[in-house]
């Protein structure tokens, strides 16, 4: 009997017990005072996750139509855009640009690897028409975790406007949009979060607002203008999603309580033990060293081992819940997500069974291993993790 | 004290008790097993309310997003498109057409009066290059019904295909797709279905999909087709709003266990009784007769009564909580909401409460008018109103 899912795919993520509480609130007037306080709420502690002064704009959608929102406010038909891109996400966010018309130049680093800054300064200079870059901060499809400093800082030397998509990473790893300068930063509710999915963030800077004024494509639904009018009078233009929001207000009450940083040491200090404990267990770790991801862990399989069937057994026998590959890498790979409400606690049960699983298929004997690599990363916080 | 708002506007609704638990559930994965048999369960029920063989989509998005995806696959820019409106949101469908570059052909009948048939044939027969019609079956900014059957036939014998605004109608009031022929049919969660906002449902028939495939529209987050098939294999494109969508399910359920005939005929008796008791006391029904919505009803002040005025003192008094007016009609109307999870008992309420206000405000004595005047309408039906 499986009494509750560890649900550790990298996103939706689960949902804790005060947030689900809060989303079962009672239905709202979206255009009364209650939802003007609500929105008012949450805006400004989103803006202090993704560390701005931007306008930060609540859209009714999944991460990809808060990006789709950025394409449609920035690219117009015809436009040169520079996809700086290592996986299926940035895949997507380039699809949007050209489904949009735009001319999509494609800057494609090796899955598993980040984007080199020097190969961003190349292809900038060779499209110096371009004015728009799209950035992916956390490759959710490869588990790479690109160094957005140095990519932005390229990307603003050669006076472009970078789009970052951060739908799997603000909240759970540091991003620091003001700092950075980041023109438009896009993050999802489904996330870190620990909200359900339907709502998303999106900051826009003036510069990128300059740049939407002169934009041709068409918008509506998505319009940045009309969320920020609206907001301005305590709305949104179109009915929101009012349970989800109630939810997102109460995960980053949450995460203020626990206090940003530390939220953000413990999705590192899970990952590496994530990392550490399937390196014994025999799996190559897919992400390029010094870009792994603190929100999801990818990682090839052993020879033998095929990946749905450990993913079957892990989901019937265990309760816990894994990705695996997207695209190309579709049946090849394990994607292990530990961001949002993920504690210690769920590391180790998720690594005592995936090494249960291998014995059971007959790939390695159970012995410990996986939980004697990860303990030295789990071991010195673990007692300190607040209780939600 | 309030210890429970009455929710009267024309949505989002009021959610009841089993849809909140049900939105309770936990997380799970959107590409997983649990998702796959909650997205077929609530696409063939939402089928059956459209009462619909044709494909349903489920979108992440309020209904302004589901009637953008209309726009951006069928209509293509420099299309000539003719709007059929009576009010503010067949404006907004006529909105997103020309914010797609569409030659929008306005039919526009007079506030509170119907879409003419014979109006929009004379219409059709003056552009016969307009390939699609926008229909809206119930205008929720001035609580007018379309006269949808007899529009569709108009629109069909000109050969044209009809995308119809049925977000505040769906659930609330029979559609029946099929036996109409409409082509596109768009609702939303918030309404009629009792659940919280955040989903679309859309309908597409043949002629609309083969339409759709000549479309050159941007399109990504509302690209039907990608719906369509990620549907095929169990999931959405996109993220999905999980919890809404578990919370639909519930609705349409109770919807199915009440019986989708006596859903429909709770509505009309509740706008019955609604728009009776209004009118006895001294409001001026605004939507012309014979084309009363079944879901809000919406009326004019009587001499020396201030709109906001008594809609403040409505929900601080008494926690009924109506919608005022919408685009010119702003502060000159008042429109009150009686769908979705809304007895015979709750219009009792807020009759009574807005006799007891319009005394408190000096219009009128409360003398018991407004409930003598409604009371033929609740009685027959009130004992069998299942519980929920």
């Amino acid at each position: 009997m499986i009494y509750q899912q560890q649900l550790r795919i990298p996103g939706p993520t689960p949902l804790p017990e005060r947030v689900i509480r809060a989303a079962s609130k009672p239905m709202i007037d979206h255009r009364g005072p209650e939802f003007a306080e609500l929105l008012a709420d949450v805006t400004a502690g989103a803006k202090r996750v993704f560390e701005t002064g931007n306008d930060l704009l609540v859209l009714t959608a999944s991460g990809s139509g808060g990006l789709e929102s950025a394409i449609a406010n920035l690219v117009s038909p015809g436009d040169r855009v520079v996809a700086a891109l290592c996986g299926n996400f940035g895949e997507r966010f380039a699809g949007m640009a050209a489904a949009y018309g735009a001319q999509v130049v494609r800057l494609e680093a090796e899955w598993g690897q980040p984007v080199e800054p020097a190969d961003l300064a190349e292809v900038l200079a060779a499209n110096p028409d371009a004015r728009v870059v799209l950035l992916t901060h956390n490759e959710t499809s490869t588990g790479v975790s690109n160094g957005l400093d140095r990519l932005v800082r390229v990307a603003h030397d050669a006076g472009r406007i970078v789009a970052v998509d951060g739908v799997s990473s603000v909240s759970s790893m540091r991003i620091g949009v003001d700092e950075l300068g980041v023109d438009v930063a896009v993050s999802a509710s489904q996330k870190g979060w620990m909200a359900p999915p339907g709502i998303a963030f999106v900051t826009v800077n003036e510069r990128a607002w300059a740049l939407s004024e002169q934009c041709r494509s068409p918008r509506f639904y998505f319009d940045w203008r009309q969320a920020k009018k609206n907001a301005e009078n305590g709305s949104t233009p179109w009915t929101p999603a009012v349970s989800v929001l109630y939810a997102v207000q109460e995960g980053i009450r949450m995460m203020e309580e626990e206090g940003l940083e530390r939220v953000y040491a413990r999705h590192r200090r899970l990952a590496d033990a994530t990392e550490a404990g399937l390196a014994a267990l025999g799996f190559g770790l897919y992400a390029a060293e010094g870009y792994r991801s603190a929100t999801v862990t990818s990682a090839l399989p052993m020879p033998g081992l095929e990946v749905s069937a450990l993913r079957k057994l892990l989901r019937a026998r265990y309760g816990v819940v894994i990705a695996g590959g997207q695209g190309k890498m579709t049946g090849k790979m394990i994607r292990v997500g530990h961001l949002g409400a993920v504690t210690d606690g769920d590391v180790v049960q998720v690594l005592w069974s995936i090494e249960r699983a291998l014995e059971e298929l007959d790939i390695a004997p159970a012995d410990g291993r996986a939980m004697a690599a990860a303990a030295p990363h789990l071991a010195e916080e673990t007692a300190a993790t607040p209780v939600h």
